[in-house]
């Protein structure tokens, strides 16, 4: 029989005990889990980066995958947990809108988590992590049906950090969704609504810099040169080769972006 | 069959090799082991540190499960190394009082590590982690039997780092025990202890900062305000709603916190 | 049956999405394999840290193991990608010479990776830990021969970053191959090429400190005292007793070291 994957994706951070504390109540319920972190480093209370990670790595995971994702700012007040099932799988998180850029990707259904049995008591104010996410993901892997956990809704929140706004006939306001280690600068633009930038003349507008040149890999420019990338997220990305090109504008996540393509 | 639980908790980062290596040993002798990372973030040579993360984790495991924890400034030198038996699971580690917080809460036993067929060949004088404590772990996760690792010894060390002194009638003087990822400092006035903090006058002295509100969870207070909360720890914290308490505060592990009650 | 084991060794640190995709995609081919880190936090593009760390932690892995490494400033250019069987392993990884202290310990034979039936479809220009390098390892895991990811090659890259130079009778020029996280500086000289210090007068020039002591373990020197010590590594390390070598002397990696022996 496969061992049932979950994975983890918070703001925990790998400095305290609150991870390997989630594990072990995993392990607890479903000794046979294979957990898999996505990363623990999600800026604290940053529901938009978690959202980002998510939705970049929940698409290399087989069917049945439990990912469980806690940025949860809200921890012990009137936010609710939730389950979704979209792509064969299964996603458990705080109502806050981390799970968005899922949604707008996949065919989806959300649950309210509203099963008590499933949860680890007392359920304590501070650590839902622990006491309500944990419990209930390692349940999922067990093999618990989502109808189990609870009914479905509707009004769950669905903020819009990754669209892009046209601003003009030739022109978008869009925004830096993540710089990542290397520096490479991920917009909220989808290659696959702006598919033939190599084609055509573009300006990307990040601060006072405007990048217009389109390369295929990071070895394609000069060293010191900015350049548009196709990224493997899906995103255009602005990168410097051998360099961060986050330093080299002085730019941080959130921050704005002006496209023009004529 | 049950694959058997490992967990590890050191001070040796993630930028080198030996954690890898650690796993590498257990691996080797314990191919089914599930191995778990409680931290390897603890700050260099932190004792108390380490004492604190393993005893906020191991009550999350499994019975059975073989904790290893390797925080070792006295690595090659005459510190002992000590199997212990605690909770229905094992502890290995240096006696250095890295295990005493678990001690203060359990029944336990505590064996000094002899039986030199567990080592991995030859010893090394600067890395008992790999030559010592994950190997003996491994052969614990096999089904070794405690008595087969050494004597049951009464004389390992008891460092008290977690008991605040009363310093007068209705005032206690204890210390900072961990400033969490998020900046909530967990002191070490247990909540057992102090359970009725929320329908008394207190005041929790840090620094110049006096904190007289006791909150049930991290939204209940506004922003910038100061109050203390029974923390998923056990401990009573002191928190700053989406913001970190210790960056407001100043202060650091190892600070003394001054409790009145009246 | 024995679950197969595959290591990680990159420079994606752990705050993005990649170290987990690429478990995703390893997972959805070989659903059995035990993963484990070694380490995601080689300095972006630093061959030679990622070169000296799986060279430290192979040795301690089973027969079979295979190892994924990523240290890959030439992705998507006309570097190549590589498969090497040593030591009854397996290692993955671009052609750039990451696997060379690995190659000058032991008989090994590589592969250029040629079979597009691994990959993973469509090949990204940006991302081939995750659409070249895992998804081979995880063949390997699951069995392949080596034969069939591609051909026999000998030209692959083969840097000397780890060999000392002798610059007179009695004195050689090495460097600091990596300083660790308690800042003990690793040198490149092998304790069996200078197997004798213990017992001889040297030096250890770093900048303008010398070292002229052989320590056994960490313990022996007292507190501010520089010395050189038989490193858990294998090589001449340099540390001070609970404190920071590197520090201390203000070196980093990468820095001339100059031994003499009389």
């Amino acid at each position: 029989m496969l061992r049932p994957i979950l994975t983890l994706t918070t703001d925990f951070g790998l400095s305290d005990h609150y991870v390997g504390t989630m594990k072990g109540v995993i392990l607890g319920i479903c000794r046979q889990a294979q957990i898999v972190d996505i990363s623990h480093e999600v800026a604290p209370f940053e529901i938009t980066e978690g959202a980002y990670l998510i939705a970049q790595a929940y698409r290399y995971f087989p069917k049945k995958t439990v990912h469980v994702v806690v940025v949860d700012p809200g921890v012990g007040s009137a936010r609710r947990p939730i389950l979704m099932e979209a792509a064969g799988q299964y996603f458990v998180a705080p109502d806050n809108g981390v799970l968005s850029m899922v949604y707008s990707h996949e065919k989806h259904k959300v649950r309210l988590i509203a099963n008590q049995r499933y949860f680890r008591k007392p359920v304590s104010g501070t650590f839902h992590g622990r006491d309500i996410f944990a419990p209930v993901a390692a349940h999922m892997a067990l093999g618990a049906r989502p109808s189990s956990v609870g009914k479905l809704i509707e009004d769950y929140l669905r903020p819009a950090f990754e669209q892009p706004a046209r601003s003009g006939k030739r022109t978008w306001n869009g925004q830096i969704l993540k710089i990542d280690r290397f520096g490479n600068i991920v917009t909220n633009f989808r290659i696959s609504e702006f598919p033939d930038l190599e084609r055509r003349n573009f300006t990307l507008g990040i601060g006072p810099y405007q990048i217009t040149v389109m390369a295929r890999h990071y070895a394609e420019c000069g060293p010191g040169e900015l350049f548009a990338i196709a990224g493997s997220s899906g995103y255009v990305e602005v990168s410097v080769h051998q360099g961060s090109a986050a330093k080299h504008i002085g730019c941080v996540a959130g921050a704005g972006v002006e496209l023009t393509v004529w």
